[in-house]
């Protein structure tokens, strides 16, 4: 459909590039993969494994997480809970432009309510969200503790600490559960990556 | 000095994947591509032009305009002077996330205001923004006026327009001017690319 003109050593395109061209060029799908999970649960350390072996198997991907975004696009932003619904808010609006570009966009934040995260699959629209419950016990992530927080939040310190004094909602329909306190990193990013290649995401 | 363990089909690494290794698995390096200029310009044409040279290339690329960032990420800001900076300022931040992701980012918005612009390209970092002033006469985007805007905006009907009521401020350290009262499209797209190959962002 494309009207092509000839000037100098390019081809002139009167058509935007599409979702599905990049995919093509690509030679995967792009997806969201939203991982959910209380703090310890391995959220962001699941997330870059599985960016790890789709980057070694020629994949485009991102990880959105908390060292990228809180510091750039969301510094405006506090822990209200309305600044914590635009948070979730626009992080799902910057994973969707990311597949609009033809990047696998991984999201590794707690992300502790259910409507929230609804709004993000919303966004990415229905077949282009996975939804991954890095699901481990809270005992387990207090043990963890890897920055401390929990420590803190018994001690008062941080309020409306998710687990602790503020809720976590679990996913009720997430497309993948990995339990971080049984399997193993490896094995847990083998079954994110197996329903990647199940649903036709890779190959 | 990835630590690597063999996991079935699967290499691990325990490092993340940097910005120079996406670029050298595009082939290209990843910079913003900022084109500013009056509404009627032939910003977002240009652009989008220039994309598709880029695709044809075989280069990774999205365009961010006001189709996708109006309505989606910035759709609670209006035209206030304080949202106008936050508008600018979250696409500064996205199109630099782009960037990280490997993919040459290109900002299609009117951004009048040189501070807001400066803000955008400290994000990116020097050498990884190119400030595209799309110099067109404003007598000629009226002319144009694709969106009926400058009509509505001479009708008062629009407050604060840009070079109707409200300032532009031309770059004065731009990369790249092109004017497209004078050129053509080709031209102008091939003068941006011309830029990039010789600077060593493409090939």
């Amino acid at each position: 459909m494309a009207d092509k003109v000839k000037a100098t050593n390019i081809t002139w395109h009167h058509a935007d590039i599409t979702k599905d061209d990049r995919e093509k060029q690509n030679g995967h799908k792009a997806v969201v993969i939203w991982f959910t999970g209380l703090s310890g649960s391995g959220k962001s350390t699941l997330a870059h494994a599985v960016e790890n072996a789709l980057f070694d198997a020629g994949c485009r991907t991102f990880v959105l997480d908390g060292d990228n975004i809180r510091h750039g696009l969301n510094k405006d932003l506090g822990f209200s809970p309305e600044d914590r619904e635009e948070n979730i808010r626009r992080i799902g609006e910057v994973a969707h432009l990311f597949t609009q570009a033809g990047v696998i966009a991984m999201t590794a934040f707690i992300s502790p309510y259910r409507a929230d995260r609804d709004k993000a699959r919303a966004i990415a629209g229905e077949g282009n969200f996975f939804e991954v419950y890095v699901k481990c016990a809270l005992d387990v992530c207090e043990q963890r503790d890897p920055k401390g927080l929990y420590k803190k939040a018994r001690a008062g310190q941080i309020p409306e600490f998710t687990g602790i004094s503020a809720p976590y909602e679990e996913p009720d329909n997430a497309e993948i559960v990995v339990d971080t306190g049984v399997h193993s990193l490896e094995e847990s990013a083998e079954l994110v990556l197996g329903v990647l290649r199940d649903r036709g995401i890779i190959q």
